[in-house]
């Protein structure tokens, strides 16, 4: 395994910070030992990247698409591998590392179909009326171009498809952008194999080496050097609040400042109505438990919050539901900094004025996070802001509502999230329709009648919603609408053939 | 007229500062006495904007479409009026502004048909694949929805296009948001005259009150205060950098921060190749002065910079230019405050080292403008980065380049722009076509053989470009595209015809 960081062709060189996958299922650092990056060498990925550009918007969608097809088939073609050392690497279990594999394949082949139908570039040709009264028109063309090299930050959450060849990278590729990724720390085995699968895919297709590049570092330094590298165009970041903000900030304040599609943290709320609540408490209660468990509750889309209506079936619901997460094995979190991190936010949701402590799942040595469940009231909700805000990992607060106008009330303060789902029996379509009108202002994705979790990968997605769900709140981050992100309009006015773009021939 | 800000269905009370507009053509005050809206008018106008927001949401593209037309309906009604005012108030020659209601009419119009077909909102339906393998394919549904309460800026050099009914406005209602005017203090008479039409409209559609309102202020300090409001969802402006960027910062700022389309400022560089100055530098030199000079020169498009080859035909070709602005008459500017900023900038640009005044135009009282043309090598202008800078108002500098090469580095170093034309024979295409290449990465629209001023109001049009031209970079401000930027994508999953939008069933 190649421990360097990958600049086009080039391997980095020793010298930098050392660092190490650790694995949080087996408690042991995993070899090989990676090295970070220099911020020469960082400069250096941007710098065959922006020379990359021009070359790469020149490409045809179909050129694009041979590339991202390559890439599929060399995850699949490595896919066992790339599994097993997914699975060390973040403890997920090894068949969600194969599902993920498959996901992203799917992923880049839906790109690729983007990127050869030429749909995304919306090509728009008005021509000339040399006669129009009071002045003639001129001859107008226009279409959606590459933005330029694009940073990608790999998430620590899924190590393929929000990573090193994951929906960012895609879709910046499908446009016809470079791409330097930085590597997420925790899983650089996984990055570095689907990089040199990337490095093979790019020489293969005789595309320039500052098409693809992948930087190691064992801190945040580099990504916030290379946040501020001239030459960049746009950043795409896929993790906590915190580190969003700061990519923001950094990138606002660039003399020339530059776009960051951040997706940083979301509380997903599910509704239950009461008629559904009532009629198949138990049933919800037994999917509400699997879906804040799913992953280790490490999904962007894990249901932080529930809103239940005081109501003679509540009890039964809950008690239904704490059932499940007292008998929640206790599995091994991603890293050990996200665990620290997720202990510390649970103990202090817990000693929260206002909270209780429905149930906790079983505990586990190192790095295995106990399933927890709270219970709070709208209006100590509202007392305590903190309790807005996503805990990483398997846990879930239920705000128990009055009735459904504190479940509108609630709706109507909300803020951003990715997801929300209702529950509601056909009878309640009254209900479900007012608070549905409300709380599809506050998301990207509205769901009826089942869980957050999960996120198709298709031309009518929407993986994004407002802030502080995303810093863009206007696009997607999954699904081939994510490719307009990383382009801008431009117009050719009176332009012969030999000055357009071949779409606008 | 109405003296005071528009409050939904209410009008503003005295109180605030007064202001009159001031016709710099005549150095006189205008009547009537404008009175500022307060913190709290304004938090009003966004409140009721907040609460009309959900049914401007649930209306019809045909309905939105009505509200259009009826807005250009009005206008047309009262053009004389309404022409006769904006002359008084900005100096704009009478043809110049009813020739602007002209185009705001249709702009109005081009949005409303945008609004009918619906084509803006990308409505995708993929029906659910309940036997899909491994999983099941839930129905997911999508499409854009508008964003909430915008604010829009009036712009100075426009007042109406720009303006209280201009891009940005009709934009907005179009994809279905309230709209806040903050009207631009150089032209309130314009913009309440605007302001009645709209609020007539409004109420004879049957819409809410917060629809449309419109606030006067004598300073900065109200818009600063519109935009921190928390019911705000996005910024509209055109005007100064230090305008837009101050907007950026407040709205970066804001707990939630909210996106500013921010279109500020362009130099626009036109490129003449050294065949089209041979073959005909005269033309180009007539058509150049009057693009320079029209509007005096208060166009977000204007020429600010000339690149020309070093050549045979250099000398004959400035001369014929200078002899154009020499003989320029001394118009009136819009506004003091703007004849004073020329006047420093011109003569800073003046007093920098290795810049020769070329020309001067005529001298005269007042606000008056004497039109300026500069000249200085490429090497002076890579040592003095302001001379990159936009000057608003009837002024240019020629950059003089040994050759072709020379040009070609201009352009692969030059700062984003609204536009950038080429002139070039036909024997001259690969040279064109070279740099084409390069400029088309910098400035939303290329223009062959014409000159930047003159955007066309369609659906192909761009009128964007890269920072500094805007704050944005990937959208257009003229056109029907410049819906999208008011919109966000939200997704239903699984969801009944009760809970979706009409265009989704």
């Amino acid at each position: 395994m190649n421990p360097f960081s990958l600049l086009g062709f080039r391997d980095g060189a020793p010298g930098g910070a050392t660092f190490c996958a650790f694995s949080t299922a087996e408690d042991r650092e995993l070899e090989p030992v990676f090295h970070s990056a220099s911020a020469a060498e960082a400069d250096l990925a941007v710098e065959l990247a922006v020379a990359a550009a021009p070359r790469l918007a020149a490409t045809s969608g179909a050129e694009r698409g041979a590339l991202l097809r390559a890439l599929a088939a060399g995850l699949e073609a490595q896919a066992a591998a790339l599994a097993a050392r997914a699975h060390l690497e973040t403890a997920l279990p090894l068949a969600r590392c194969q599902g993920e594999i498959g996901r992203t394949c799917g992923q880049l082949r839906l790109f690729a179909t983007e990127a050869e139908s030429g749909r995304w570039a919306d090509a728009r040709i008005e021509l000339a009326q040399p006669d129009r009264q009071p002045l003639p028109k001129p001859d107008h063309r226009s279409l959606r171009r590459p933005l330029g090299p694009v940073a990608v930050f790999g998430a620590s959450n899924f190590p393929f498809a929000f990573s090193t060849l994951g929906g960012d990278t895609a879709a910046a590729l499908a446009a016809g952008n470079p791409v330097v990724v930085k590597a997420h720390p925790a899983h650089p085995g996984t990055a570095a194999h689907c990089g040199q699968i990337a490095r093979a895919a790019v020489r293969e297709a005789g595309l320039p080496e500052g098409t693809f590049s992948l930087l190691f570092d064992a801190g945040h330094g580099l990504g916030a050097h290379l946040v501020r590298h001239p030459g960049l165009a746009a950043v795409g970041f896929t993790g906590s609040r915190r580190g969003g903000l700061a990519l923001m900030e950094l990138a606002a304040r660039r003399p020339r400042p530059i776009p960051v599609f951040a997706e940083m943290s979301a509380v997903n709320p599910v509704f239950l109505l009461p008629g559904a609540l009532a009629a198949r408490g138990a049933e919800i209660a037994t999917g509400l438990a699997a879906s804040i468990q799913l992953g280790v509750g490490q999904f962007c889309t894990n249901p932080g919050l529930v809103l239940v209506p005081r109501s003679a079936a509540t009890e039964d619901f809950l008690t239904a539901l704490a059932g499940r997460i007292s008998a929640a094995s206790a599995e091994p979190m991603l890293t050990r900094d996200i665990h620290r991190a997720y202990v510390a936010a649970a103990a202090a949701r817990a000693a929260t004025s206002g909270v209780r402590l429905l149930a906790r799942g079983a505990t586990g040595s190192g790095a295995r996070a106990e399933a927890q469940l709270f219970a709070t009231t709208l209006a100590d909700f509202r007392r305590e802001p903190a309790l807005g805000e996503e805990i990483f990992g398997p846990c879930s607060l239920v705000i128990e509502c009055a009735d459904l106008a504190e479940m509108r009330a609630f709706a109507e303060e909300m803020e951003g999230s990715l997801a929300s789902c209702l529950f509601f029996q056909p009878e309640e379509i009254e209900s479900a329709r007012a608070l549905a009108a409300v709380v599809a202002t506050r998301v990207g994705r509205l769901v009826a009648n089942a869980f957050p979790t999960g996120v198709e990968v298709s031309p009518a997605i929407v993986h994004g919603g407002p802030y502080p769900a995303t810093s863009d709140g206007a696009s997607t981050s999954v699904g081939s609408r994510a490719i307009e992100r990383f382009t801008r309009l431009v117009c050719w006015q009176s332009c012969p053939p030999e000055l357009l773009p071949r779409e606008l021939h």
